[in-house]
């Protein structure tokens, strides 16, 4: 299903969460907004209508179906374009049953207002020029963020925090044009050398900005939908035990991410403000943890996409000396091997000590807990907080963690590349001129002054009913 | 947990439904609403602080935290008395995710908002003289409802129309005590023959319609919980394909409701605006159906609180000579042999033709159905919604849905019943008055002129947060 994009119909749908209430909230919008609202509700001040009502007020009355009152409602009205969507808005405050609210939407949809589909509020304030695409899409981010970082993103993004940035690059790309055209004697075949020293300068600057941006990515990405940590060890090193000690300790927000299958279900706890998602991964085959042995090469890929690793083992069995080789061995099997790893060493009740040696036998950090009997656990979420923590950038700093907007900022970075090369090799203006212009592109399609049906009914078709 | 009813201290709580939605709501209430609210929100333009705010006036601004923003809002104030729960109330419109609201609600407690108990502003608005107690029932019910009528019950009920009848009565029973007055000579030990008259005149109007609003409550009550319909019928005969088949045919709300056990599950379906339960009993033994093997007392309560049994059987197997010997001795185990009940004779895909003798045969109306090819199912649904709607009081009457209000009502018949005793035996008007005040007392405590703090907690206590 695609969308009409030059549509001004009036829309209508709950913007409140579904289900039953004290009170629930329906949004109309579109040109006819007003007079579809005005036909099912009745002013408690006789001969007022919605037409006449002031923008931004609240104002008492009923919604009728076929003259018999169904609800005592609010209403408000904001008038185009100083509205969410830019265009006039009813919205109607009603009682939060399911009947009446679906009642309500009935009579909407009979007086000429249609169903919104997913999205299309927030859609229409986007065309009309109320927000940018990145803001548009940090709506959807903001409703769905579950923790205080993954809300921070969102918020700053939806404020055009990263939009300003976007726009301060294609500034400097725009000077860089306007550079050549000024410098290039397109008669000539070469730049003046003190150009030439400034365009490369100028890519540079562009560059250097483009790879932090790019380079946030991979921080921005896990924050936005959870640290992934993989907890990883043979069969009843206590793996479960722990997940749920952890989550027991923490009393914070858990949820199962939808969509996960039986043998990896995640659970996303918040600890200190980031959210973490614990991959409960097929585990270590009981015989011989070496590559062979691993299993599965779903086990294998949820290792090499956890950011963190918490290697469990049985501290009760475990010889000590065996240790370093073990995890050496695991470590062939990961991709990054400059991933963080934290030793796990379980079942402690059963220890009459923690081995004293140990610290000089193994280089790793290790935690010394009992899953069990909820020893400890705290030094684990500490740990993941502070491994964390060390790779977050300042509050200043503008992160990235749209895929979309990671993707289109490597291809302009691509280009930029393309025109330090062109440069080099002395190409003429023409040719620069048509990579910069592939460069504007990519980073218009960022913000949406570049955009098509196919991205935007992708985009928004991912937004929940309402916004 | 007993609620303090003189407290004005500032109560809070998300008042949209439950979970992430484009917008929720968070309500403020108390005499520190405007006080508290302040403190976290900075509005767009500046200088104006919500206490400069115009009462139904919408204003942007951001919600803060320690500073920093956090989300971007729409605030909005209603004075006292001029507001729902009559005090002074703050309504915040924020981004719906679940992290914003729970951070909206930890902002607010933080600066002495307490989060409110369930139904508290409603509980508010009832000491604050903003509705009744009946009122404020209907409140909740009017949230709860899930079908037209039902609906449409809980809607007039909070409108005032069951407190108008209870309020007219209420007049008469003083009108009573007038008279008594009046006519009574106190120190003789009758009363005059006219004025005698008079009081039992007035005494069988008010009894008189005392008996209708208490018998209607076998309606309301049904109609405000779904019409509970028992299928009854010996295994095989297809008792859960027609309950498939009428759930498909309706594609109306289903819902299973909570608390009932694996053995009796509850489908609720709205046909025509009337709520129908289908009870699934555990059915008849299929030797024998007698009385003996009709099985558990739990089937046996069940078909007994069914106001309606479709009484099923295969119609390609059974003689149909034996179908009135067989209702016959069903109909001995159910109490009231009045119960409307439906022949539903299954099967007839394996029919070759609908005996043609039928009719004259059986006394029962009876609806031929396949309910494996979904064959004049639609003919159930018209008999279920037409037996119904014969019971159905006509609009304008008041229908008695809540139990409690039932029981008052019956409690006062009582003492009226006594008070036409006391009068045929010439009782002194002293005793008479006894039991009028105990009259009025019973039916004060229907619209809360009477009450106690455990009829506050026992019906405020069953609201959903929020309300």
């Amino acid at each position: 299903m695609t969308t009409d994009y030059t549509s001004h119909d009036t829309i209508c749908a709950p913007s409140s969460p579904p289900g039953t209430g004290a009170v629930a909230l329906i949004r109309v919008s579109g040109s006819d907004a007003i007079k579809i609202a005005s036909k099912i509700f009745r002013p408690l001040k006789k001969g007022k209508s919605i037409n006449s009502f002031r923008p931004q007020r609240i104002y008492r009355g009923q919604i009728l179906d076929s003259g018999k009152a169904i609800d005592e409602v609010l209403v408000w009205v904001f008038k185009s374009p100083n509205s969410y969507t830019g265009e006039n808005i009813v919205e109607i405050s009603c009682h939060g049953s399911e009947y009446i609210q679906q009642s309500i939407m009935e009579l909407l949809s009979k007086k000429g207002a249609r169903v919104a589909r997913p999205g299309e509020f927030t859609l229409r304030a986007f065309l009309n020029g109320k927000m940018d695409l990145s803001q548009a899409e940090a709506v959807a981010d903001l409703v769905a963020s579950a923790s205080e970082v993954s809300h921070r993103l969102a918020y700053k993004q939806m404020r055009g925090h990263f939009s300003w940035r976007i726009e301060e690059l294609r500034r400097q790309l725009v000077e860089f044009a306007s550079l050549i055209e000024l410098e290039l004697d397109f008669s000539e075949e070469d730049l003046k050398f003190a150009s030439r020293e400034k365009l490369i300068k100028l890519l540079n600057k562009i560059e250097k900005e483009l790879t932090i941006l790019i380079d946030s990515f991979s921080v921005g990405n896990v924050l936005k939908t959870g640290v992934p940590v993989a907890i990883i060890g043979k069969p009843n090193v206590g793996k479960s035990t722990l997940l749920n000690a952890i989550l027991n300790e923490e009393k914070a927000i858990v949820s199962e991410t939808p969509g996960t299958t039986r043998d990896a279900i995640e659970d996303t706890i918040i600890i200190d403000g980031i959210g973490f998602r614990f991959i409960d991964t097929a585990g270590l085959r009981d015989s011989d943890d070496t590559i062979e042995n691993m299993g599965v090469e779903k086990t294998y890929q949820k290792i090499n996409q956890a950011s963190i690793i918490l290697y469990m083992f049985d501290a009760s069995e475990t010889a000590i000396e065996e240790i370093n080789e073990t995890v050496e061995q695991f470590m062939q099997v990961i991709d990054d091997k400059s991933k963080k790893m934290i030793l796990i060493a379980n079942k402690t009740d059963l220890l009459m000590e923690i081995p004293k040696n140990f610290r000089n036998l193994v280089d790793l950090e290790t935690i010394f807990v009992s899953a069990k009997r909820k020893t400890n656990i705290n030094l684990i979420t500490d740990s993941l907080v502070q491994a964390f923590k060390k790779e977050l950038p300042s509050k200043e700093d503008v992160i990235v963690s749209n895929t979309r907007h990671h993707q289109a900022l490597k291809e302009t970075r691509d280009i930029i590349k393309n025109l330090q090369k062109g440069i080099d090799e002395k190409l003429s203006g023409d040719l620069l001129s048509t990579d910069l212009r592939t460069a504007l592109y990519h980073l218009g399609t960022i913000t949406g002054e570049i955009t098509s049906e196919e991205i935007l009914d992708n985009i928004f078709g991912k937004f929940c009913i309402g916004k």
